[in-house]
């Protein structure tokens, strides 16, 4: 499968690259991003002050804009970095975290939105649903998701955004979904567990913004973020039940799994499919 | 016993409400207290920012407010925050966080005690005298307490301060008190090492809230918050003793307690005595 | 060997005075930083607001300057500490995380040195280079280092710059070297992988600055602190590689090697040489 051959030569390139992956980020998260972005061989810096994130991230192969705790010091930050971002043409990923749950967090993704072109958003169903509301004042979203995940309409959704903001867009949830323009991929790895540790989702945006720091396919780069998290949710998964553990070790073996993983490891676990 | 009755099915509410429990916290804990409400099966929010916390803690189930890392933005927050809670009768918990150590802290809380209601009030043996010392200018407080564990002192101070401020008092320390008007609890669990990591406090604060979240008595909820920590350091010290471990491991174990406590772990090893 | 009789003194020092140890950090691994003072039987405390860091700095042992992720609210604090505590003759270490990295962060270094006296200052080469920069506008630095770790040019650079600013200068990379007017020592412990976890720098400047506050010769303070971080990193390894784990695991065995280091560990690890 030629898409497995893509994958594998994109975690390579990591590690002979060493992206500098510039986050403006939660802090409830943000060590957890730090230490996945290191885990998979590149290089995080956090800084967020309005004046040194403009030259922090000329220096960047990646900029990763996460608003999970928002305040407006940080959204100003947000709106500099990734200005300057698009201008040096420095692919950039938006985490809505939390999107829809209060206007602070609304009104800030519309601004982002309206002002920077994101080369990735990731989010879960309920986020992207209300970017695609949001980004579609005109016309409004006809899609009608009925069921949380059903496969189908995820594609539309994410298809339909991803024309809208030239973006791809990745689903996360049970089965995951990737999209871009007329392309959707779906992975099916991961395991429920992923959703009782905290960051999991920013997590797998920096690993989003490590990949895209190669330089490589953006597509591609977001399908195997994706993928690396779910693997290494099944791979903590497995440490853990073998010796009755809890939510504790199994963070500690996500970022494990992270440092570990290779070609071989994609190549035995992926589960993907392309409709 | 039929407080271990009330403590288990508080216990298995949480995993059938899934209390939303908004943080206003430091940023030092804050990435545990996360871990430990996931663990427990609830879902925690950490939003400070004054244009959003009222539309947080409005769709949340309790708040916790943590003064560790204070700065003036974030007191105005947990202001705005805590008198909504109070407004929408959600429970709202403290954790004065080294109230004495500056007269920040020392004025804030008072502030914050001054505006508003708080359900539960968490802090040592100090903090607590401290807060006593506060809320009664005009009389002073006349509890002498000269050994530092007295039991005896600690069932006088907590439930006067329960009394004047109509509030759970629990004062963690090497054996426990939880005091809500004339009636004192005492948790004889816990390990020494738990004061060997940081954030044992705050997280067992975060315990408490999302207990408080489940809707059930907040007496109850108290010990079992108070209760869940004082096991998990034993659970965890059982763990690394036999490894050789230390402290990064029992950091890592007191959530994989959490995340595997049942009503069964309750009852074994519960060790509560009133008086 | 002297200097080990030193440096086992100071470990078991710690343990008897429990030093308070006062940080203005970054968000990143501030939590890393409070786990590894505490791994070593020190207290941190971490405050950072200009209402209290005077009052915090003046019942503390040492304070530790970290600009990981400044901001203009936060720098104004380490001001304001840094003079208490030179004013109060409570030892300041400083950790000039990513300085060259933006004009913001040279600035703040600039500043800083210019306005607070640091007993220790603890950074990778590039980070000390600069400084020595900066800190001799007039005569620029005569140094000339070709050779990334070369011990030569490391101790004229620590010793220059010692000399210059009156400061222990602790350079850490795959060997490291702790200056102090004309002596130099070099530490040959550590381990590649503590590249791979974030913070082992600010872990690193956080045990120098709980040893600075035993009261201790600064010298061998700050070489127990460097030499503390090198031989955790030797024992998480091991721990990790027999095991087959990853970094995520080697980072919480750090934590457990710092809290469970003796002196008869210091006495067999220690590899270091004077010239």
């Amino acid at each position: 499968m030629e898409i497995i051959e893509k994958l594998k030569h994109i975690l390579l390139q990591v590690k002979e690259k060493t992206p500098l992956v510039h986050h403006i980020t939660n802090y409830v998260t943000v060590n957890d991003c730090a230490n996945i972005v290191l885990a998979l061989g590149g290089s995080p810096v956090m800084a967020d002050d309005e004046a040194e994130v403009e030259e922090m991230v000329s220096i960047a192969s990646a900029l990763v804009i996460n608003i999970g705790t928002l305040n407006s010091r940080t959204i100003n930050s947000m709106m500099i970095a990734g200005k300057k971002a698009n201008e040096l043409n420095i692919p950039v990923i938006l985490d809505p975290v939390g999107v829809g749950a209060t206007s602070l967090r609304t009104k800030t993704a519309k601004l982002l939105l309206e002002n920077i072109h994101f080369d990735v958003i990731r989010g879960n169903l309920s986020e992207i649903k209300l970017l695609a509301g949001l980004s579609s004042k005109t016309r409004g979203v006809d899609v009608d998701i009925q069921e949380q995940d059903g496969m189908e309409e995820r594609k539309k959704l994410g298809e339909e955004l991803s024309k809208k903001l030239n973006s791809v867009i990745a689903i996360t949830g049970k089965v995951d979904s990737i999209s871009y323009n007329d392309e959707t991929y779906f992975i099916h790895n991961g395991h429920p567990m992923l959703s009782q540790v905290t960051g999991t989702g920013c997590m797998c945006t920096s690993l989003i913004g490590t990949f895209l720091g190669t330089g490589e396919d953006k597509h591609i780069a977001t399908v195997l973020g994706v993928l690396t998290m779910g693997i290494s949710g099944e791979r903590a998964y497995k440490v853990i039940m073998d010796k009755s553990l809890g939510t504790g070790s199994f963070r500690t073996a996500i970022i494990d799994s992270v440092s570990t993983m290779t070609p071989e490891i994609i190549h035995e676990y992926a589960k993907i499919t392309e409709e």
